[in-house]
Formats: structure tokens, sequence, C-alpha cells
């Protein structure tokens, strides 16, 4: 199937790139964000564009490495080292920044990345437990409302605010339809065309017509049960839940699939951990974002059960084989929490394998050797 | 002067562990704490003895790697090492935990603690710039005066924390007073000295006893300026402020002083870090405890900009020839906020070195090389 190549993809991109510079000369804000708790429908409610800026690049971290320390993971430094290296075209198109306190090696990064482009901080408690931290949080929200108020001249108005949520559920529920068509016995999309077929890459306007193309393509891909060469290609196939770090760098995800796996499911970020809940359309719209996001069970979070929870889920509905943890090497955060998850996955009885690596080639030979032989035990 | 030896602690040791006892016998429970955000006040308050658990050996750390990733700094896995492997005698002697969410690797390995005692974690805000993290913090504040309460059997009443906040100030002055013996052109104690004078290691019962014994110690420090034999054995030392993460292994500080010298000032937990400013004795105990703790300078801060100010004060009022950073390698926050200090100092005209390592010896010829050559530089 073709049509979900890089051309695919590549023709997407183009269209995006000169909407925006539509948009741009008519006065339109971009608003660059790096994490999955910035809500992006605040940003586009207030006429501005919002664009994910996190990177899966290796060439920027040598560059990112004078200013940041080595051992930090690849995904901080190359998101740093593309901003100061000025070869995102993404992040050259921004106007300003929104991050959030996540992980100690992000917030003390973006405050280097302040002096680059003006930066807004939302302050993520580290817990979404507890009625304080939900307040706090919609505190943070208000406050950043009223920052893109001032920067794009535009008063946010409640029922903006409740259009994006609409809007962005649509596509939270039609990328989330593209998993569960991996829940039947024939799982019917690889890992990395459902990478493709549901990212969103780059620039965030026009979403109607990204989510028509995502429709028209889960249209196609539903027939594929009844394709013989199709089921043939994927019968006995180990089905894997690849959880863990976001997969901004494929390599892992490429391995697993190139070595005889499926990746059927993905507990990350843009993956199940973000699109499994949708925002409330009734009531307050920003309490509403504000209870949606600070629920993502994110592993800068403490505690942070609803991610075992949910891996279980995963692991029970899309009738997983074995569970393969991500972790970009220096990502304490989801480092630490990998003992709890493998005692969590070992109880189901699956096995499952923890992967510690960069953006680099280097481990390549190293990790498919690996790889390989936790695929046979699959078998 | 020998008074500050080995023996000299030991003996204060043996004394408040033989309090302890006899505390522990009458019902006092004893609280181990990690971080300097936990205000022990509240716990004195409660009638419990607090007892910082945070640890500087090494041999705890294989075991602790077990369960934590090897790249976690080794003050996390030492602490976490000593609790699971049972070699800690105030581990054992705890009745529960109360933790701070400070940075990554701490919170993450907190989880894994409350396996081994119950461990209440203060929701640390990320950032004591806003009137809404102050807010939060003094909810937390609270919220585990609350469970002192129900874990001690105890009430603490306003007077109560009022009592012990008076108490814990005047341990602040005479440990500050201690360092501000270093200010004048004679430095009246080395960087070891300090932490000895100073230490309030173990238990932390009968602080009174404690603070007569730092007062006594410094009066006879107080002589110093008088002796010459003192002074030509401190005359043309480099002055050296040793910043960065807490020193609770003291490799480091000893060979800066082995390699000829005097640490005069310490920003550090402990050290200038935590014990410039006092608790407002007027007003809401709580309050005042929630605001002096919350402006504690820690890089887990964004921004952090109080610690910069801080260490130019430092410099300035001790009388620095140069600055010695100390990171335990993988921490994230003071590795990462270093590119910042680096600047501030060097904006002073005062040369920085940067120092990251761990508790092994391993390293310890290429510091002293790296050690040497910096204080060359100062001659």
């Amino acid at each position: 199937m073709t049509i979900y190549d890089d051309h695919y993809l590549g023709g997407i991109e183009e269209r995006v790139i000169r909407d925006t510079e539509t948009a741009r000369a008519a006065g339109a804000k971009v608003v660059g964000v790096y994490c999955a708790f910035t809500p992006k429908e605040l940003i586009a409610a207030a006429g501005a564009i919002p664009v994910a800026l996190c990177s899966g690049s290796d060439f920027p971290i040598p560059l990112a490495e004078q200013h940041l320390p080595r051992n930090l993971c690849a995904l901080i430094k190359s998101s740093y080292g593309h901003a100061i290296g000025d070869s995102c075209p993404y992040f050259r198109a921004t106007d300003l920044l929104i991050a959030d306190a996540t992980c100690d090696g992000k917030k003390k990064m973006f405050e280097l990345l302040g002096r680059k482009r003006p930066l807004y901080l939302l302050q993520l408690p580290q817990t979404s437990a507890t009625a304080e931290s939900h307040a706090y949080w919609l505190g943070e929200l208000r406050r950043i409302k009223v920052i893109l108020e001032e920067e794009t001249g535009t008063v946010i108005t409640d029922d903006a605010i409740r259009k994006q949520i609409r809007l962005y559920n649509r596509l939270r529920t039609i990328v989330h339809e593209a998993f569960l068509l991996n829940t039947g016995p024939i799982p019917l999309l690889s890992g990395r065309e459902l990478d493709t077929v549901t990212s969103v890459a780059g620039f965030e306007l026009n979403l109607e017509t990204r989510i028509a193309e995502i429709t028209a393509a889960l249209g196609e891909i539903k027939e594929r049960d009844k394709d013989d060469d199709y089921i043939a290609s994927v019968a006995g196939r180990p089905r894997i839940l690849l959880t863990g770090c976001p997969t901004t760098n494929r390599k892992v995800l490429h391995l697993l699939e190139d070595c005889g796996g499926i990746v059927v499911a993905m507990e990350s970020c843009g993956g199940l951990k973000t699109v499994g809940g949708l925002v409330p359309e009734q009531g307050d719209p920003l309490k509403n974002l504000a209870a949606n996001y600070l629920s993502i069970p994110c592993a800068c979070m403490t505690p942070n059960k609803a991610r075992l929870d949910l891996l279980l889920a995963i692991i029970r509905d899309y009738r997983i084989d074995g569970v393969v943890e991500l972790t970009w090497d220096g990502c304490h955060t989801y480092n630490v929490e990998s003992f709890q998850v493998e005692e969590c996955v070992q109880a189901t009885g699956l096995p499952y394998l923890h992967v510690i690596t960069d953006y680099s080639e280097n481990d390549t030979g190293q990790l498919k050797t690996r790889i390989e032989a936790f695929l046979e035990l699959l078998n």
C-alpha cells in the first residue's frame, strides 16, 4: 500500500506549509509546543497555529551539547540543537513557544531556549491525583490564555475553545479508530503505518482536511481483512506493544518490524497515551481541558498508576504477545518507572524487553540481536 | 584543633542515639526526610524526631542498581540502597518518611521506597515565582500536618510550630555565623571544619545542646585571628566557593583542601543555600514555613535566578578567588543549570571549575590533576 509512503506524507507536508504561509501572511501567529500537556485547543482558539517541535533527528545533537550535558536524552538535545542551529523550518516559523515543566531536563533546557524565542512555561504539577493539582493546573491554563490573547490580539471566547475541543476530539477519535483496527485477530496496520497514517506532523491548521485524509485511509485499510495476501503477510507475526518515551525517532519501531514483529499498539505521546480520552464538550471548556490534559499518564507524574492500568488494558484489548519499553538514554522518569512496568507486564505472564538507546545508529547491530532473540521467545 | 575530629563527632552521635532511644521508648516517632524542602519544624512540633537520610556512602549503590538505573545520581542510589539493604541505622529507626517531589530521580525512586516504609510525598511546585505556587505549597504543608498528627497522635498547635521555628532559626543563625567567620581577610574555618562544626547529622532532637556545642566551638575558633601559626597556615590559600549538588559525599571538598585550596563557603543544602534566610517568627507559622522553604534556590526550581544572586553575593562577601561546581553525575537539574552558573561566575572575572563525578574513588587521580591545575590558576 504505497499511498502511506514518504511521498504521501511529503505531499501533505507541502500543502500544510503552503497553507501556513498563507495564514501567516494574513497575520496568524505560529506557536511552538514541546509536550503532550500543552492544550493545543487554546492556541488554535486564539487563531494561532500550534506546531509540535519535539525532535527525532540525530544531527543537531553535537551543537546542543555545547550548552547541555551529554547525558541528557536525545529528544531534549535534538530539540534544543535544532532551535539554536536554526536547522528546523518549523522552529524558524514560530513566533513564540509554550512549554511545560514536565521533566528535569526539559524544564531546565527551556530556561536556555527562552533566549532564542519568547517562551512561556506552563507550571505542570507533578501529580494529577489531587483536587489541588487540578486547580493549580487550571490556573496555569488561565494564565497562558491571557498570554495567548496578548500575543495574538485575539480574545479567546469559550465558544472558540469549545469549537477547537470538538475538532481535536474528532482528530483523537479518528486516530484512536486507527489503533482500534488492531484489536481484532488480524492486525490491520503495522506500527509504521499507524505512525504514518495518524501522524499530524508540523503545523496544525486545517485539521478538517487531515481528519478527512485519515478517515479515507482507514476506509481502505478496513478492506484488508478480506485480502488473503495481506492476511498471510501478518499471520504469525508477534504482536508487540511499544511503550515508554515518545517515539520521536523511529529506529526501535522500525527494527521491531524489520525483525518480524508487528507493533500493533503504541502507548506513547500521540499514541494510546493521549488519544484514548476525549475532552468533555459540555461545561466549562477550560476546566475540561485542564482535567483532560493533566490526566495524561506521563512518567513525569507521581504516582503514575494510570499508565500501568492503561498498559494492562492494551495488553488485553490488542492481544499483545510481548511488551517492548523504549527509554531514551538519560530519561530518568521513564527509566525508573520501567521497574514497575516490568513487574506489571510480567505479572500478566508476557515477556518484556527494555531498550535503552539514543538516536545514533551505533547500537543497531546489538539492538537487532536483542530484538531478534526477544521475538523468537514470542513464537 | 583536634576537638573537631571524628572522635568529637562520634561522641555527639553516641549521645544523640542514646537520647533518641530514650525518646522512642517514651513513644516518640522518628520521621525520615530526604530533602531541604521538608520543614523539620512541623515534624518536631508533632513531638517526632526528624532525621535526614540523604546518603553519602558508595557501598549501597550496587544493591540499589538492582532496582534503579545505573545512570541515576549516586545520592539517590545510595539513599535507596541503604533503605532496601537495611544498612543504615537511621533509616532502620524511622517509623515513616516524608519526602518531596524535587527532582525526577528522587520522586520516582520514592515510589519504590514507599514499599519499605509508609512514605508521604510533599508535592513540591516547580517554581517559587508565583502566588499560586506558594498557595499550592502551603496546601501541601497543611496536608502533611494532618498526616503527622494522625501518625503521632499529637495535635500540632500553632504555638508548638512557633516554638520549633524559633529553635530552628537559632540553629540556622549559629550555622550562618560559622560561615560568616570566613568573610574577613583571614578565613577562620576550612570547609572540612565548617562541615563538621555545623553538621547536625542524624536524629534531630535536643537541638539546644547542639546549638550550645556549635556556639562553644565558634567561641574558640574566633580566637584564631590572634594565632600567628593559624594565620600562617591559611595565608595565600585560594579561597574557594563550592556550589552545586549537596556535598553528601566529601571527596571533592577534601580534594580541594588537600590540594591547597580552602573552601570558605558552600552554597549547598545545609550550607548557605538554606541557612541564610530565617523563618519569620510573627504571623501564621505554617504560611511562614511555606514561604521560607519554597524559596530555597535548588536547581529543581525553574526559574532559579535566586541561586545566581546568592552566588554573586557569596563571591563578594567571602572574597572568593574561584568557584567550583560539583555535580553528582546524573543530576540533570544542577548539570543543566551549570551553564548559567558558569556564565554568571565568568562575568565576575573569576575562574570556574565544573566537576562531574560520583561517590567512587575511581577518578580521584584525574580529579586531583584538574583541581591542582585550577588552584594554580588562582595563585
